[in-house]
């Protein structure tokens, strides 16, 4: 994929034509009718698939609510690996650009579609979206919202979602980790067996892992970190993933007693629609909270204009807890002598630009 | 295998000299000189691979206690289709014949041996051995016999034994079965999903049974029934199962969200020596019959000199319940015009030669 596929100036139009119907020729007659001023949000935006240069802070038009959705007023979005891979286009079927970043957020509601029962305006929400999080205001589905106890922050609650619903899954679902069993949450492990290996590297590493579990052992596959790799280049890793993975033979895994399987939670709600069992462990996660059996480690938050930085972090795995965006969040000052890499990916936000930023979209 | 590789005339000799060192000449001097008169014990013996006939009732040298071993006087005897995968000779590294058959038994112990800490004579025990529990005595490491209930009958015990910690294993910890899955026992399903598929057949079916996984399915193989077929060909349908089932990429598993594995018993104690395992699940086991909360049903009992009956029975499917065979009792008298093939399986034993058979051996 190029990188400048979709030129900044050009992408306002574009999106608002297929989010707000409001500038575009091609529009259906009652939209352009309708059409009051159209308020617009702070969002962050993909441009185009490559390097950190492709996100840009951009006013796009306010979500429109459906039938089914809830309006959230956000609070905090939750960054992981997915938004990386989402960048830089490695994931498959990827969306068209210009797109609204983001799988995760918590906020308030702001309003209701028809046939939402569960919700009311002003409860204190997460949500697992596919895209578009990155935002001030997000539609969701209202199968993917979760209240959250009232003694729960906001960022909390951004920073609790995507990742404690995984380790959950994959500890007491798919690996019944039991007391006294070894877990190695990699692949690249020395030669001595273990009973659990969470694997998110997925590459080579991955027969090597199969081969020395433990019998009664279970290896799961989650993510793939591993094709984040440099800036841009990646697609070559992800085919190379591909490559590198031995098939696995069934009897064979009978034979040794062993179990390799997986998790993608995205594909799980937005491809397999299980909305019901992803409920089930937001449930069983938001009462460990509550009796204070399990409190999320925060990393850093970072301003929407700051994306880059948090990316960045995220991406050299500097970060110790999870990385949240806070829409209210003021950036933090440039100085003009900063160093290239981190002023780069501090997307099109030198020190005195807040404002030109700020309306990139307009 | 050609089915009378071992003719019977030959076999005491051989099996005599291979366990208790007297009759061949080539046996060690001490050995031969220590040797008392041999006492015997009642057995079911393989002498070859094959049909049902190469099975036979023969008398054979009592069993030697090793260091870390317990003797135990067998009560009742367990059946299941690893022992007709024997017989037919359908098992990987198939043992030499002849053979004393038989992989869990029930009764007392009659005598420990050097470094056993844990039983004492007199103790009621169930055993899982790799093979010989169908006599009359058997020697065990203690590492896999379990004490059981007072309130437990033999016939109970050996009936709970293998089938239940196979089903306790795929259920609880590798399938971890929770309310309201659909669970499918083999893998010739119809085009619903389902949560959890057990299958025992293994072979073409297998990899329809995996595509019709549900989000977060779990398709466990456990024993190879469907490899038991006719009375004796079956090496062809051992291979066929192994080009019949696809391999699978452990990456689009996980994309499906969805686990591959499966669970053999007897490799997890006599090859990989999990005995610490086994024995958590078989107090689970024993706890939850004490509970009344299991309890084994058994469909028939029969003599050593019926094991025939009982295994066409079971190789027909006209089971209900667990097979079991019991030393002390009394075959059944056959009349003099019954049908062939059930007079085929009664291991020759007709009327009125049941003291050669006992005998047979001798």
């Amino acid at each position: 994929m190029p990188e400048k596929d979709a030129a900044p100036s050009e992408t306002p139009a574009a999106e608002a034509g297929a989010e707000g119907g409001a500038a575009k020729p091609e529009v259906k007659e009652e939209a352009a009718a309708a059409a009051p001023p159209q308020k617009t949000m702070k969002s962050v935006v993909l441009t185009g698939f490559g390097s950190m240069k492709m996100i840009k802070v951009q006013q796009k038009p306010e979500p429109k609510l459906a039938d089914g959705e809830v309006l959230i007023r956000v609070k905090a979005c939750g960054m992981s690996f997915p938004d990386l891979m989402v960048r830089q286009g490695v994931i498959d079927n990827p969306p068209k650009t210009p797109l609204i970043l983001g799988f995760e957020c918590a906020g308030e509601v702001e309003a209701v579609g028809e046939n939402v029962t569960d919700f009311s305006v002003g409860d204190r929400v997460i949500a697992l979206t596919d895209f578009k999080a990155w935002a001030e205001l997000v539609s969701v589905s209202a199968n993917t919202v979760y209240k959250i106890p009232d003694n729960m922050s906001f960022h909390d609650g951004a920073a609790l979602l995507m990742n404690y619903i995984t380790a959950y899954v994959l500890l007491f679902d798919l690996a019944n980790l039991r007391k006294g069993q070894s877990l190695l949450i990699h692949s690249a492990a020395g030669g001595v067996g273990v009973d659990i290996v969470l694997d998110c590297l997925c590459g080579e590493d991955t027969n090597r892992g199969i081969s020395i579990l433990k019998p009664m052992g279970k290896y799961l596959l989650y993510g793939s970190s591993n094709i984040v790799t440099g800036e841009t280049k990646s697609f070559f890793s992800f085919a190379k993933s591909w490559w590198q993975v031995d098939k696995v033979n069934p009897i064979k895994l009978s034979d040794d007693n062993k179990c390799v399987g997986g998790f993608q939670l995205r594909r799980l709600l937005f491809r397999q629609s299980q909305y019901g069992y992803v409920r089930n462990v937001v449930d069983s996660l938001l009462d460990l909270y509550r009796q204070g059996k399990i409190h999320p480690t925060i990393d850093s938050v970072w301003a929407f204009e700051d994306v880059g930085e948090g990316m960045q972090k995220l991406h050299d795995r500097k970060n110790i807890g999870k990385i949240l965006l806070d829409p209210s969040k003021e950036p933090v000052p440039k100085t003009q002598g900063k160093g290239c890499e981190q002023a780069e990916a501090n997307v099109e936000n030198g020190p005195g630009e807040k404002s030109e930023s700020a309306v990139n979209g307009e």
